[in-house]
């Protein structure tokens, strides 16, 4: 920090200020006695499953967010989609596979249920950008909680397919159910994040 | 369900928010297609550092939690400390080894950093249970925002042999930088986590 503060004519403070900024914001990294790194890889999430977050969290770290819609089809709802989205078992059900992209590499596989009878508006070109915008405009629903879980995944062959891995490699798993505004459910969806890319951020106020 | 339900005569709604209970509680999981399962393994954990939420969440779900405190020494700040936790250079600062259990299984290596001139009353005994709750009441000081971070990490030699896994493993790290209400940092933690035991909960309002 010293050589570049006295190469550019900054100020100490000024350029600590930046480098925290610049570190929340997953641009840089710090290494206990090594100083600052510029982090090439890893794509800086903060922990919320919007679509419309991604795609603005990501070309804010300067990348390039994509989506692929890889399936939308109406399935009948099984005994365990029956108790994620709390509907009666044989409830149409829409079904949506989705790959991520940052700068063209595959770093999420999702698959989302919503309730059909909510959600008949949903249609492909749609799902490759915020599919809760669609919701928004088309239907006024809002999202009002989400709980998520996190947990680790190891690849089976279809997800090291999805993301361009070896199957074994260690993943992220996240869980994700949505609730409107009155208690109803109107998402399940299960995302596989590649391990060696994903960087979650979580900030909390008391 | 419908075995459990005829079986014990409890009504199917009952039955089905009792699970999903316990399912955000981490009792019990579910598979699709395949029904409810107990889970035996995963300790769930509300993204928070705080040792006395540590403490409550385990207990809650049934299960004896312990600390033990390896190390608390006085160092002084190296640059990436001084960094961290925005003091100066050399200045003293509590650090702080600590291993969590669950049941006597490791689960939790953490690795905490306190500025000294505002924490000098730690003691060891003290960190076995909650130094929040010491800061709190010895001090005054109560901790306003956290910011974590969350990412992959493999198990090296230190970690595997704390945590009693093979190097290689995979684990989760949480970096966490803790603030007070007037913005000063008053701790920056390094967390690892057995990624086969770990199970974290985030759960939004908007």
């Amino acid at each position: 920090m010293v050589m570049v503060c006295e190469k550019y004519g900054v100020c100490r403070t000024t350029m600590r200020t930046a480098l925290q900024q610049l570190t929340m914001e997953g641009y840089v990294y710090r290494k206990r006695g090594s100083g600052t790194f510029v982090s090439a890889n890893k794509v800086k999430q903060i922990l919320t499953s919007t679509v419309e977050h991604f795609s603005r969290q990501i070309a804010m770290q300067g990348k390039k967010p994509s989506i692929k819609v890889l399936q939308l089809d109406v399935i009948p709802a099984d005994e365990f989609l029956k108790e994620q989205l709390m509907i009666q078992e044989g409830e149409p059900v829409n079904m949506l596979e989705r790959i991520r992209y940052v700068d063209d590499i595959p770093i999420q596989f999702e698959t989302a249920y919503l309730p059909w009878c909510k959600t008949p508006a949903l249609d492909k070109q749609g799902c490759e950008k915020s599919f809760y915008n669609i919701l928004k405009t088309q239907s006024d629903l809002k999202i009002n909680k989400t709980i998520e879980t996190l947990e680790m995944y190891i690849a089976d062959k279809d997800a090291a397919e999805k993301l361009n891995i070896c199957i074994g490699e260690p993943c992220f798993v996240l869980d994700t159910i949505a609730y409107l505004g009155d208690g109803a459910i109107i998402e399940y969806s299960k995302t596989i994040y590649r391990g060696d890319l994903a960087h979650f951020v979580i900030e909390r106020n008391y």
